[in-house]
Parts: C-alpha cells; structure tokens; sequence
C-alpha cells in the first residue's frame, strides 16, 4: 500500500487526483489550501465566518467514485442564476458550509462529506484556522486575499513575498498524513494561490523536513499573467524549492507541443507556455502530457478563457512509475 | 421479491420507509405528493418555478443508507439561520432545486439525487406538473395552499372538500409502479396535506381501481386540528375510501395507550388520540403501534410541539405479516 500525499487544491491538483484515485493499492490523500477568497467563496465567509470551501470542493469532486462522480459534480458546480439573496451562490459551497456549521470543526465537515459522497481517499484542509493571503508584489503593494492573484489588473508584476494575515496552525491529521506519505506530489496548479500558502502553515515546513517521502514537483503548462509572468520551469522549480525548504527529488515538465489554437487564446490573456530551461538530469522527467480535451469557459468563472489541462492518462502513467 | 408502494410523504411515511428499507427481497418504491408550499419550500416555488421538494426530500431521508443516514439527514436538514437572502432556507430543498434546474425534469432530478445519496429503493413524484391544493371549509371558506392546512388559526373546522388549482398528470413511472404493486400503503400521515392530494391526480383513481395490489391504510395516532378535528378511525377510513374509490383490505389502527404527558402536549394544540370505532373485523389489525422516541420541536418547524410518531419495529413487525 503506497500512502500518496497530494499538496494543491485547485483544476490542476484535481486531474493528479483523478489519475490516481483508480490504481489499486493507494492510500491518497489531498492537501488543498484553504486561503481561497472572492466569489461566492468570499461572501460566504464574510457571512459565516468559516474556512473556505472552494478548493475542498474541488478535491472532493475530483475523488467521487466514478459511477456518480458526473452527477455530484454537477451538484457540488451548481450556482444559483436567481432567487433573492441565493443569486451567484455555488451549491458545492453552501453544502460545505452547511457541514461546517452542523460539525463545528473543519476537518470533520470534510470527513462527513467525504462519507456523504463516499469518494475514495482523503480530503483534509491543511488548517483549521481562517486566514487569508497577503501578496506583495515588486512594486511594494500589498493585497490581502487569494482572489487578486486571479486579478488580471494585478498581472505582469513579480510576486516577491506571500504570508498569511493571521498565523494558522497545520491541521493534526494532514500532518500525519504527511509524515506517513511515501510520496508527494506538488502541483499542477497555481504556485502563489494554491501550493505555497502550504508552506506558510506554521509547522509544515519542518514536517515536510522530517518527511522521507519521495518528493514531486509537476510543473504548470502555461505561465499566469496575475502570478507567473515570464516564469520559465526553473523560475518555478526556485520558487517551490525556496518555500518547500528541498530541492524535489523529481520534476516532471510536459515536453509535448501546444496546439497554435490554444496558444492563441492564451496569448490575448499574455500568457504562455512554461519554457523548458530545465538540466537534462535523471531528476528532471519529460513526458508528452498535454490534454487533448480543453475545458470550455462557463459562465460565471473567473477565467476569461478556455482552459488547457494536463492529459490524466498521460500524468498517471508517469506517476506509476514513480 | 415484493413490490410495496408507499403513498404519502410526510414525517409518518418516513416511518414506514425506514421500516421496510431494510426488509430483504423487496422492491420499494416511495410515492411522495408535491403539492407541499410556504416555507423555505414555498419560496423556491414562488422564484423557480420548480415542483415543491419538501416532501420528495423526507422519502431520500427516509431511504438513505444506514450507514449514512444520519449525515444525510442532518445535511438535508439543515437550515441557514445567517446569510442574506440565505436565511430560513433549507439546505435538502436547495439542492433539489438546484437537481431541477439541471435535470429540467423533476423525476430526473429525483433520480439523480438517488443516486447521489446512494438510497435504497425508488422515490417517484405522483406528478411532474406544478399544481396547489385548494381546500374547501365547511363555511364555504376556500383556500389555496398546503400550507394552510398546518395554520393553527384555520383549525376546528370540517375540510369538506379538496382540488389542485391545475390539473395535474399521474407521472408515467408513478402510474407504472401502482400496476405492478403487489401491496400498496397509504399512511400513516395527514390526510388532506400528504394522503388525498394523490387522488386528485388525472390518471390516478383510475390506475388505482386497476391495482390488484393489497390495499393497506395506517391510520393517524393523533387528530390534527387544522385537518382532522374531532375524526375518529372510522371517519379517517370513510375519507380514505372516498377519495380513493376502494375500502382498505387491511386497516391497520394502534391499540396502545398515549403517555399521559405526550398526551398533555397535544391537548394544548387541541389534539387528541384518533378514537378506535372500527368494528372488529379481520381486515382490522390492532396493535401496539407507539413509538417511545418522542421527535423535539426544533427551531423553525411550523408545528409547535413535540411530535409522537408510530414506533418503527412494531409497525415493522405487522408490515412483514402482510
């Protein structure tokens, strides 16, 4: 029984997440952040005062049993487009929300969805505490909360620090889970939005030391004009190797060619595929890794653009090897 | 393998659901009203548009797992008491509505949440089509709405006769399930709010006489004062058989005396135990029927006190002799 750890939240995690869920004989474990803000995410914790629900959301869709999984994303992506006060609100949320209020603890909500939508694997916040990101650009500004690294008027400028605004505690279990891993996987994902805020968790960086898992850095396909502008793939490797405390013992970077289609819709956004400028060592693992299936813009994201995935067949198989 | 119908929806259906969910070699199949309004219900209804889902979520309770029940009741219970717009509303009729707007049909929408939730058994809605009852009082007063019949004001007078404000049609799935009944339970539950509104649906009393399925009615422990004031069994069984067009085959009638302080609590409601004047027939069973679980009024029910119920393994016990 391999025990996999997998550290991100967001689309990019999900599709690791979803590779992997199959394979026989693995205890999986995601780890997503819980400092996401804005939307319907946002207003809920003004309202209710509880942790973020939106990347919990997204990991437990990931984790749902095939046979239903279709249908409980669905449900959990739902949003309201009328009825008074319901308007703009995401059901996946409320769901969450409701949980958090009934159990009181965070982590306990999660296990009770996870029990309600029996998905396969773990879901635990990485804290407990509410707290929000604190960005600082090379301009010396400084924004409170994850939305504005979506914030398209925020782009082009380098990030040169990320904190928390209050200090959170690393959650018992997902330490655990940590210590007891024998692998884990960074990424895909949003590097400042969705696995750095990790770092930041008082007491993870010298669980994650003590860790002997064996440690794994996916990088991003394209670069994200509000967070990684102009980044190439070692830009990002410093990056995680500056927060996470270690060098990752592997980095797997798609070396397969972006459709020109795609590549134009990202381009209108100045975004861009992540350059290769990685050694050529054993540690640095290429593959042809791009989807084949672009996911369409819905109304209501926050993303103007069709989105460009890893391929989960593709990423699964390399994970296997690992 | 035997097919049961149970017709009704309400708390006193949720009885016999649970009752007979665990029975092996049984096909179940739930048929709720949807003619429920007011509330958090009748909101959704008034902005969406949708079929009412109060009771269409009792029978998913109902039927959930045991292994999960608890959670799913507890999530599809719970009520937002902070949120703008949030407030009072319901978090089980949220998700059903939001399963309607994205299935478009309600059958669909209630499979869907079977499916989800993993219950044991069917739950059909006797109609896709959006109607209200419109009851009738004995000073020719006329109302529209199900709601009415829980206003404590509307009491004391005799309901002489109950419609929908639109037609509505006996869904397909419904009408199949009748025909292939080989017993069909009516009850326990109110009358005029969950029983008798089934009968008002075109098709209905037609595929009903069809049924060669052993008719069964539970009735009432208690009269209610805005439905069944001052009724005792056997006017209960001369409604029953009036709107359903057929005498039971089997009327099943408790015989156990009330606690005293439970009765006391319904007494200031003016309620009172439905009087036995049933002949003794064979086609009457008695038996000790009351549950020792006494349900807590909770915040925001509409009824103010706490609710007896019929007990669960004895009602069980006379359910499998059938």
């Amino acid at each position: 029984m391999k025990k996999v750890v997998v550290i991100g939240g967001g689309t990019g995690s999900s599709v690791v997440l979803s590779a992997l869920k199959n394979i026989p004989d693995m205890d999986l474990t995601a780890l997503p952040v819980v400092t996401d803000s804005g939307g319907s995410t946002g207003r809920l914790r003004d309202e209710f005062g509880f942790l973020p629900v939106g990347d919990l959301r997204q990991c437990l869709m990931a984790l749902a049993d095939d046979r239903t999984q279709q249908d409980i994303k669905k449900l959990l992506l739902y949003r309201f487009d009328k009825g008074s006060g319901l308007q703009g609100h995401n059901l996946g949320n409320l769901i969450l929300t409701a949980l958090e209020d009934i159990e009181k603890k965070p982590g306990k909500a999660i296990e009770v969805a996870s029990k309600i939508f029996r998905i396969k694997g773990k879901v635990l916040p990485i804290t407990e505490n509410s707290t929000n990101l604190v960005i600082t650009y090379e301009d010396g500004k400084k924004l409170v909360g994850e939305h504005f690294l979506d914030d398209h008027e925020k782009g082009g400028k380098k990030i040169v620090k990320l904190e928390l605004s209050r200090p959170a505690k690393l959650y018992k279990k997902a330490e655990e889970a940590i210590l007891e891993a024998d692998i884990i996987i960074v990424g895909p994902g949003d590097i400042y939005g969705s696995l750095l805020p990790h770092t930041l968790v008082r007491g993870f960086k010298e669980v994650f030391k003590k860790s002997t898992a064996k440690f794994v850095y996916i990088t991003n396909l394209m670069t994200h004009f509000s967070q990684t502008h102009d980044m190439s793939a070692s830009d990002h490797v410093s990056v995680i190797e500056e927060y996470f405390g270690k060098y990752p013992d592997l980095v797997i970077v798609n070396s397969e060619k972006i459709p020109d289609k795609i590549l134009k819709d990202y381009e209108n956004e100045k975004e861009f595929p992540v350059i290769d400028d990685l050694p050529k060592e054993k540690y640095i693992k290429r593959a042809d890794l791009v989807s084949k299936v672009v996911v369409k813009q819905e109304k209501g994201d926050s993303i103007k653009r069709n989105l460009l995935r890893h391929n989960k067949k593709a990423l699964s198989e390399v994970l296997i090897k690992v």
